[in-house]
């Protein structure tokens, strides 16, 4: 299964047969209070910079969410989106819990975009699919309602189909623009939770060969070196079935642990990407 | 499926409810001619070196090869054997392809060892098994035969099983004392191999549940940035259902790599391991 997304000018496929997609995680201001600070009062410099070092530690798309509490979300996400877009051909990932904002970032999207993201609650299908299916957009469906997220694998494959069901059956989305996200979730809450992510991308994967992708980060939150514990979970998750992650790209060991992943997998012949990296590294440090 | 091997003094359960099991490669002449050319003269010396490097590192169990042309191999693998138990109490692996070596080794041994280990020819089987079971030893089954490693895993299943029969049926082996090696090759001769060891990996655990082991070295042979790939590839590995691996534990990206995995699968509970782990190394890089 392929799914495409892309800019104004540049094309993004993702696949179980393309290298990992990166989704850069940094344009976010949750957990960031001086970010959040500066959106509030409509400073938006700071993006040029985290757009900078994502594109420069070899994101494939980034995500934008500006979820600032006691802003118009909607139209700052429209005013990010629009810039962001000025500073990178990279595809985007609109990213809010706003339906407005979510129609506001859509309106102004040069390219095909990816919205993230949409439950499987039928007022939130009904609210955010429309919005989809008129701008030609990818959208990234988890498999949650209620805000209560299924501990059992099964049950989140189950509502996947639902979703699946009123996606495509209803709003005649192609089966190719749903992007699951299988739910990962902190190690440190519970110590089953990974297993369960995990088991859930090979159900998804086995079962629908569908697109997925998930808050990678989530999964090391609270425990210290979270730089390895990232690394592995990805690699594991990418043998699973994961096809892309909104994730830390500019935590290097963990991004060297996705180009790892996709050459052992064989989504690097001759391991020419591998051995490039590694070369500009070696530059690097030399000079 | 627990499988269990001890020194004199003590005992490791290798399974995959058990962090992994960690055999440190690193005392085999293969690919280092000063040590070979210190073993073929009778100097043993540089063993004590190897061998507190890799307790340190955090092996679990130590490999011991000593496969040098042109030597007595039965008579210095049982020196090695008996001066490595003299200086550390963790288990052996027990490691030749001669089988008077393997048998001199054996005789030496105090607690139950792994042998290392027998391929599916009737002949090696016959001359091997036997031994096996005089000692009460457990036993690493490579699924080959006539030197030629099968592409396919359904024909690795296949031979898996023919050495099962024979060893379990014929000798009487524990069935738990069997661990299954799914043969790890080099990613840079053929993009795909490590796919079909990964495959292998799953099918055993999924229709077998035996231990399994490999020379996970093998995998990043002949490529730069061989740590990541190393640590990339446990990772995966350990999630399809490898529960040891004959490996560089003196490389710490890698022994990171197993200890994160061990964690998001369940089996360091509360993350106690991990933590302890985080701050010793911390604490080193104080002092």
């Amino acid at each position: 299964m392929h799914t495409v997304v892309s800019s104004a000018t540049r094309e993004v496929v993702i696949g179980s047969d393309q290298p990992f997609c990166l989704i850069g995680e940094r344009l976010n201001p949750t957990g960031r209070r001086i970010f959040a600070d500066q959106l509030r009062t409509g400073d938006l410099s700071r993006i040029a910079v985290d757009v900078e070092q994502q594109v420069a530690a070899g994101a494939t798309m980034l995500d934008v969410n500006m979820g600032v509490p006691l802003t118009d979300e909607a139209d700052l996400l429209a005013r990010a989106v629009t810039m962001v877009q000025g500073l990178t051909d990279l595809p985007l990932c609109i990213d809010s819990s706003v339906v407005e904002a979510l129609e506001a970032g859509l309106a102004v999207y040069r390219g095909k975009a990816l919205v993230n993201s949409v439950t499987g609650e039928r007022e939130r299908l009904d609210a955010i699919l429309p919005l989809v299916k008129r701008h030609g957009a990818a959208v990234i469906a988890l498999p949650n309602e209620e805000d209560e997220i299924p501990d059992d694998p099964r049950k989140r494959l189950e509502i996947t189909h639902k979703i699946l069901d009123i996606a495509v059956g209803e709003y005649e989305i192609p089966l190719s623009d749903i992007v699951v996200d299988p739910l990962a979730m902190p190690i440190g809450a519970d110590s089953t939770l990974v297993c369960k992510t995990l088991e859930t991308i090979s159900l998804i994967h086995d079962e629908l060969d569908l697109n997925m992708t998930l808050g990678a980060s989530n999964v090391s939150f609270g425990m210290p070196g979270r730089p390895a514990l990232g690394a592995a979970f990805l690699a594991m998750a990418m043998r699973c079935g994961l096809t892309s992650a909104v994730m830390d790209v500019r935590t290097p060991q963990i991004v060297e642990a996705v180009k790892a992943a996709d050459l052992l997998l064989g989504n690097d012949e001759w391991g020419a990407a591998w051995i490039a990296a590694y070369r500009a590294q070696k530059a690097a440090q030399v000079s």
